[in-house]
């Protein structure tokens, strides 16, 4: 199909399908004519994952380009095709408020208590413990209380994570399944969060089921 | 004490704290003469608000604006006042990506099989939406296979958050503690997301516990 076309098939304008050729995100079309480039489904599809990450995942140009790099050179192991792909996805984080000391050790302490092995080095680590400093910082530091009912939670959503990669489990396709999973997962989980809490206050602080 | 002693207690600039008073996230200093202001340990504790809601929460100035403003009017009931916070802090959803028809009636259904009593207004329903239509946009429409697993583990969260806000009770500083939870709680929830990813992944493609 014809630029035009692929504009019309993605709702994305022509001038941006352009700009994304250039800035690397979606491969060039083939050229038929000196000055005429025809796409296919691949580009349909790559246009939509770059649209799902930016407008869904809130992710910016160069991150979509660097996610896109690690979709496209899958490494030996499964295992370290993923953890490369989360990498990608998770840049470190650019706020240091005070207690970091403090609140990387109650990191490590949940690591080794949940008996997770995750290298102490991933980006995630240093995330989650910026959370917890800023917690404590704003006087709300017995959010620990409650650290584990998150790691029970996640445990669960991971789990079904990895059995849904597994089910796409063409090892081509897996990186891109993980890293739409991780991003667009976030945003199911924030939403239905949001939903759960709802209903939960409902039922804490009103009449009662049936009558909220 | 005086601006230069909280921007030292706070790690904020003095230029910022100003601009804080003047976009009215900060109430000015108490005047202890014409061109000199007095802050206490309410702006500190304010400021600090302020930077993780932007820093850990990705808030630009406008929604903390809006955010601040709600901590600062309770309202009547408890359920209302924690919907008011919710609704600041859950933008509509800018993206409206192809199958938004279908994907409304997923969220739909799975809000009646979970019995959970939200508003179909709720900007979570549409957020919710869009991410399932982008699955499903770029081929991953076998996402929902899962969608219970995370309404469990959402369920478990939201619970576990409803206590948390209930034993910070006093009516005063709840709304700031449902703000402070829902914004830092995705951050918390996100990072140990991906730590559980890597213990998943190790677990199913490493050679087993104690060997990863």
């Amino acid at each position: 199909m014809r630029i035009g076309e692929l504009s019309r098939a993605t709702g994305v304008a022509v001038p941006t399908i352009k700009y994304y050729v250039r800035e690397g995100l979606l491969p060039a079309g083939r050229l038929t004519s000196p000055n005429q480039a025809s796409y296919d489904e691949g580009h349909v599809r790559r246009l939509r994952l770059i649209r799902g990450l930016m407008d869904v995942g809130g992710l910016s140009v160069s991150v979509v380009r660097e996610v896109l790099a690690a979709v496209d050179s899958p490494g030996e192991s499964v295992h370290k095709v993923l953890g490369a792909a989360q990498l990608a996805i998770t840049p470190p984080p650019t706020a240091t408020p005070d207690g970091m000391e403090e609140a990387r050790g109650k990191v490590v302490a949940l690591i080794r208590r949940r008996g997770w092995r995750v290298e102490l080095e991933n980006p995630a680590v240093e995330a989650l413990a910026v959370a917890l400093a800023t917690f404590q910082g704003i006087g709300r530091g017995e959010f620990e209380e409650i650290v584990d009912d998150y790691a029970d939670a996640c445990e669960r959503v991971a789990a079904a994570d990895l059995d849904w990669v597994g089910r796409n489990a063409e090892v081509d396709g897996m990186v891109e399944t993980v890293v739409v999973g991780t991003v667009l997962g976030d945003a199911v989980l924030m939403a239905m969060r949001r939903l759960a809490h709802v209903e939960a206050s409902a039922r804490k602080y009103e009449q009662g089921p049936g009558q909220g």
